[in-house]
């Protein structure tokens, strides 16, 4: 409950008038300034989850407080089975019972869930009101609320109903990452180790040498991989906000990783450990594909195994796996698209023949 | 089933890299030229409802079947209490299990529920598909299907959640205007005598001239009326897209007509009907504040009864009215604001005491 001075750094998503910035740090739930300057409204709506809420709530609710007359709360589910329709209705319900208007003014305090649900209730409610991110876990400050992706799933297709849509803002408070259990912490690794094979491998090689401090939440620590990832996400996204070419990049381990939870089951594994798990997939994919040496693939996946990742793909059955490829949105009449890895620390979006593709599935997956 | 050449006039909805054409005129539905320089897909899908699909589905199919490999169509149920999630959902249904990617072209065949569906649709499928708005009706031809607003109705109001999605195209055949039903044609001509008022008094003089001609179907009256409907709508949505604004001007008698509409439960008006006589609300409510004398307003109320409008409302009690007009998207903190004519030609938007707002339900409406 301090209410001592914030520590933070700030990362610009530069979108012309879209453009907003990510605030980076320690202490920033309390503090005042991190909550300036926002639109004015008379009602404020926080959107949490069961597990989020009673841990931060009422310390948003409080810092809120003197910016907004009427703060409601509304209070999902956990977890990605919830990210549907009738969740997302829970939402509009409670903005339309308080009577709020097109000024209302919505925070997402949670993970990816609360994030893409919130973002996208949003972007429709009233055709569009502003939002702002506050994500409590390391997914979700390093990659799903920063650049506007918002969505729910539907039963055939993950993330198929959703819009671009920026925040106003997001805030990372990486004290909120010290309650995070250990499994979501090593989901949100995936996403930070994504970041050097596709754009940066000197940041791959700063994450190898301390994984060990992340992984016993070093706040330092913390505060680096949590920065440069949104300074390369904000880099990405600020050339290509709607994906119609470069964006698609981000996607790597994706391809693989969606068919991973859509096979299982959206939940069974976490995003993260569905992405960990396709990275390597997809790096297998590129060596055969002649783009990178075996080196770089044993490298990477140690890096994965030891960050607490799976590196072994479920038995699925091949035709499972290719089927919600096809599906993917990258796909093209069918054609699935892959992110793969051209050269360490650049990637390249391409189909490739279904037959290595199956030998791929077969070499990395176990029943 | 003609394919002579169509005769076209096409006006331009100027919004930079989002700007498209209205085309208007007859034999546009078999014109090759009419479907010309879309975006290229694999699909295509026409979404239409039960009572046009079967007038003109079936000539669509033929006009894009050169263009297009795969061709889908989605038959929604007709009318507008049928607005909702799980109509929408028919749509993303059929997309996915078509295997549809995030190329494919929607084609809204329809009046206004169609449109608002399938560009809602377009908006949130894989956060974005083209669409081409083929409006069937009066008033989607000058009002619903030009300027980007695609919404459903939640059961606590009228077009709540939504989008601002712009299509790639409007056609109006101005043709299928002659199979549409007495009733609709007049609330197509509600939305057009709209525009007088607000914008255009030599227009309104005009449809005074031609009322007989238009409600006769001439196809040069109606050429006519569309054409400068759509020229202002333009108009007013090239300056101001999203409503921050000019563009609510275009809300005129949607205030009192949103609460007819969900007081008597959507569907039991037309659409058209209830801005009608909420027209007439706010043209009393307008002389009521010394903005418009009797006679504009005794003048407009002939026109719109000579329209085959209602001009008289229902009388659900002024509570019922003024709780509907609360959780109108224009309202601020509660507060009620009116679309009000400034004076004959030009339109003002601002509040209004309770207690004039009550004599204007209490004087406008019966038993």
């Amino acid at each position: 409950m301090s209410a001592s001075p914030a520590s933070a750094v700030s990362v610009s998503i530069d979108l012309g008038e879209r453009s907003y910035p990510i605030l980076i740090g320690t202490q920033l739930l309390d503090a005042p300034s991190t909550w300036a300057d926002l639109p004015k409204a008379s009602s404020a709506v926080i959107v949490t989850n069961n597990t989020v809420g009673p841990l931060y709530v009422a310390r948003l609710q409080a810092a809120l407080a003197g910016q907004y007359p009427h703060i409601h709360t509304v209070v999902l589910p956990d977890g990605e089975s919830h990210k549907d329709w009738s969740t997302l209705n829970q939402i509009f319900d409670l903005l339309l019972a308080q009577g709020c208007d097109r000024k209302t003014v919505l925070f997402a305090l949670g993970g990816g869930v609360v994030g893409d649900m919130t973002g996208f209730a949003a972007a429709c409610y009233m055709r569009g009101v502003p939002f702002v991110q506050v994500p409590t876990t390391l997914l979700a400050q390093v990659d799903s609320s920063v650049g506007g992706k918002t969505a729910i799933n539907h039963p055939l297709g993950k993330n198929m109903i959703g819009a671009f849509y920026q925040p106003q803002r997001v805030v990372c408070d990486l004290d909120t990452l010290q309650t995070l259990p250990a499994r979501e912490m090593s989901a949100g690794l995936a996403e930070i180790i994504k970041y050097g094979p596709i754009a940066d491998m000197a940041f791959l090689d700063w994450i190898d040498a301390h994984l060990d401090a992340l992984m016993a939440r070093d706040p330092q620590a913390l505060a680096h991989a949590v920065q440069r990832s949104c300074e390369i996400k904000a880099w990405v996204v600020g050339q290509d906000e709607r994906e119609s070419g470069l964006r698609a990049i981000l996607n790597f381990g994706h391809t693989f990783g969606h068919a991973i939870e859509a096979g299982l089951g959206f939940g069974v594994w976490l995003h993260g450990e569905a992405v960990g798990c396709g990275m390597v997939m997809a790096a297998h994919l590129s060596h055969r594909l002649g783009l990178v040496d075996a080196a770089f693939v044993s490298r990477f996946t140690a890096l994965l195994a030891r960050a607490g990742l799976p590196t072994v793909g479920p038995q699925l059955g091949t035709d499972v796996y290719l089927h919600h490829m096809r599906v993917d949105k990258k796909a093209e009449a069918g054609d699935i698209r892959f992110v793969l890895i051209h050269q360490p620390g650049s990637a390249v979006v391409r189909g490739a023949p279904d037959a290595l593709v199956v030998e791929v599935i077969t070499a990395c997956c176990q029943g």
